[in-house]
């Protein structure tokens, strides 16, 4: 028989996209140049140059058997190694191959990581805001996601709800940092008291508490911004890691775990992910895109735009009274609805136009978030609209 | 803590990958020409001209947000409705887009739809000789696999250990024809047969009984040989496909999983897909690919060496007095040991430098497969190693 549980998904549609489609189809009425939609995370500057180089020079030189062969199960050694090297050049760390395990996205990355510290009925602790996909992500593994209300003062950590919500069954604490939808980045003080409260309670309950730090944002940091490197505070890290923002290629399906070599059993759990890989039906991203990603680990697109962009908004945002807690990286923005229920707010806003989706499904109501992945023409013309909107309703 | 369940799934090492790799590493000592490595089913045909044109097309012609942007969670709809039109062209079938669901390879359609049709305890049938990575498939998604013993007069289907083995619980019945590892196309006869049943036991239990149709092999079948397309047959097929063999792109991780118009909530079976992906880390194949292979569909690498490889090695293992039937495609072949203990025999053929693996993991001891996907100069080579191993040990 059909799966009943999927199927009882599919009436749950995600609020995000439901928004986004209205953009889309409003767009088509009045030219979507006119819709100011801030719905979706996906990225808007181009592709840097050298990578479609690379794809290119590889069809071009490569042997059809390494190009279009199987890859490893673990990713391709040459691509492990030159992921390590690159982490461990720009962050002081050691990996080296062993540590790494190339995935599909940081989807992908979090399926095997989750799978590989938990077993059915173990909690998994996060922190709101938090990414709303990171429900099914924990609860189709079988393990249990709990969310720590958010600290709305500062978006950095609750850690008096956090501390009151760890327990022995907690396995694994997911954080994402630079965050989506906050674009906080939690500061080297706040990792370095999860870290200690981790060691703590890790020894209390007599096993390890791993910390699963996804991480597809880390490469869009603004100017000052202390952004520590997760995994060199807490030796079980496992970091998950996306280059669909940094490359602008969320189409390519393409990031890594990384386990701290520190880690006890490090070089094992490494090893598991590939096992882990046979039950869930992943067979490593493709071949040809492991090989353009080894070549361009140290580059980004221009991610100039997203700092450009938060600026004028945060500015704007602030002058019209908003609550919002200035963002350190990502292009996400996260403001104060101007009344409690911000289903409503974005409902009014969609009448000027103004499309940005409510925090409900983030884990913090009566907040809003605005993904300003778009064009800074666009994100000026914004403003009067906004302007208006806010002018006229509240 | 870590999933004990991966951890013991370390030490069974895979019989295939071990002798493999020991075919490397004696590759090293006398070189590689001179080993006869039958272990591995990697395409050896390289991938055709407009395949690797259509990818540096696409590179150059399309924007970066079309080309490297999101899939949708479904797959790219105009690469789902081109893989529809194909299907409908070359089998008369009537597929929409609304069927197709694109997948990493033919591994990520089976993780669909066995999750799809199943609930953990439910029972998947198979039928010996099976590919053995079904068990991790299978049993990873918390459903069984029973494995019903093969008809080792004609490695079509045992249909009597069949109907002794389905009951109330299964759910699916898993086959794979043309099969790895036997090369045996299943008739139209056989799938008739196997469909009659299916209908009536679907009746009597008061629920369908899927057939999932692993056919990465469907594009490579040798000349005059009967191979129904499976779903013409059973309203309640679900196709599942890889790209790998046809285009000899295994590294290139593409295949879809093509739900039958003419299976009962058929659309709705389309959009489960796109749910359990969330929760298994997979978010399509690479969009650049899926463009790519929508472009190639009618047409196929150049597998005639499998036929001519195939025809060369049956008429000497039948010279040689080995059971032996003859594959009807794929390229495998798939004879009985001269001994009955299958490993002790290819541990004495290794002597020879002749390597081929023990079937015992595939559910039929006692017999031997071979892969082929090698170049037909080695394969003539092998001959004298083959016939010199053969006189000296039995």
């Amino acid at each position: 028989m059909l799966a009943q549980k999927y199927i009882d998904m599919l009436g749950r549609k995600s609020v995000i996209r439901e928004l986004s489609e209205y953009a889309v189809a409003r767009g088509k009425e009045i030219g979507y140049e006119n819709v100011f939609d801030y719905t979706l995370g996906n990225p808007s500057v181009p592709v840097p140059d050298s990578y479609n180089n690379s794809l290119k020079r590889l069809i071009d030189e490569k042997s059809s058997m390494d190009l279009h062969g199987y890859s490893q199960s673990l990713g391709i050694r040459e691509v492990r190694d030159a992921v390590a090297r690159s982490l461990n050049r720009r962050f002081g760390m050691n990996y080296t191959l062993d540590n790494i395990f190339m995935s599909s996205g940081a989807a992908g990355a979090l399926a095997h990581a989750i799978r590989l510290v938990t077993v059915p009925g173990d909690e998994v602790l996060t922190f709101a805001p938090y990414f709303p996909e990171y429900g099914p992500y924990v609860n189709h593994s079988g393990a249990v996601l709990k969310v720590v209300p958010p600290d709305t003062e500062t978006f950095q950590i609750n850690f008096e709800a956090f501390e009151s919500m760890i327990n022995e069954k907690t396995m694994a604490v997911l954080i994402n940092t630079p965050n989506n939808p906050s674009g906080i980045v939690y500061s080297t003080a706040t990792i370095k008291r999860l870290a200690s409260i981790l060691t703590v309670k890790s020894k209390e309950y007599g096993h390890i508490i791993y910390l699963i730090s996804d991480e597809p944002y880390r490469e869009i940091v603004f100017k000052g911004v202390d952004a520590p490197f997760v995994a060199k505070h807490y030796d079980a890290t496992i970091t998950c890691y996306s280059f669909s923002k940094s490359l602008s290629i969320p189409g390519d399906r393409i990031g890594y775990v990384a386990i701290n070599p520190a880690c006890p059993d490090a070089e094992m759990m490494t090893v598991m992910c590939g096992q882990i890989s046979r039950g869930i039906g992943h067979n490593c991203p493709s071949a040809i895109i492991q090989w353009a990603v080894s070549e361009n680990l140290d580059i980004t697109a221009d991610i100039s735009v997203y700092e450009k962009n938060m600026n004028i908004l945060y500015d704007a945002l602030t002058d019209l009274g908003f609550t919002v807690v200035r963002p350190g990286g990502t292009f996400y923005i996260f403001p104060k609805a101007l009344e409690d229920d911000a289903v409503a707010f974005c409902n009014k806003a969609k009448e000027y136009d103004f499309i940005c989706v409510p925090a409900d499904s983030f884990g913090a109501p009566g907040y809003i978030r605005l993904a300003y992945c778009i064009e800074t023409e666009k994100v000026e013309r914004s403003l009067e609209a906004l302007e208006r909107f806010v002018k006229e309703n509240y």
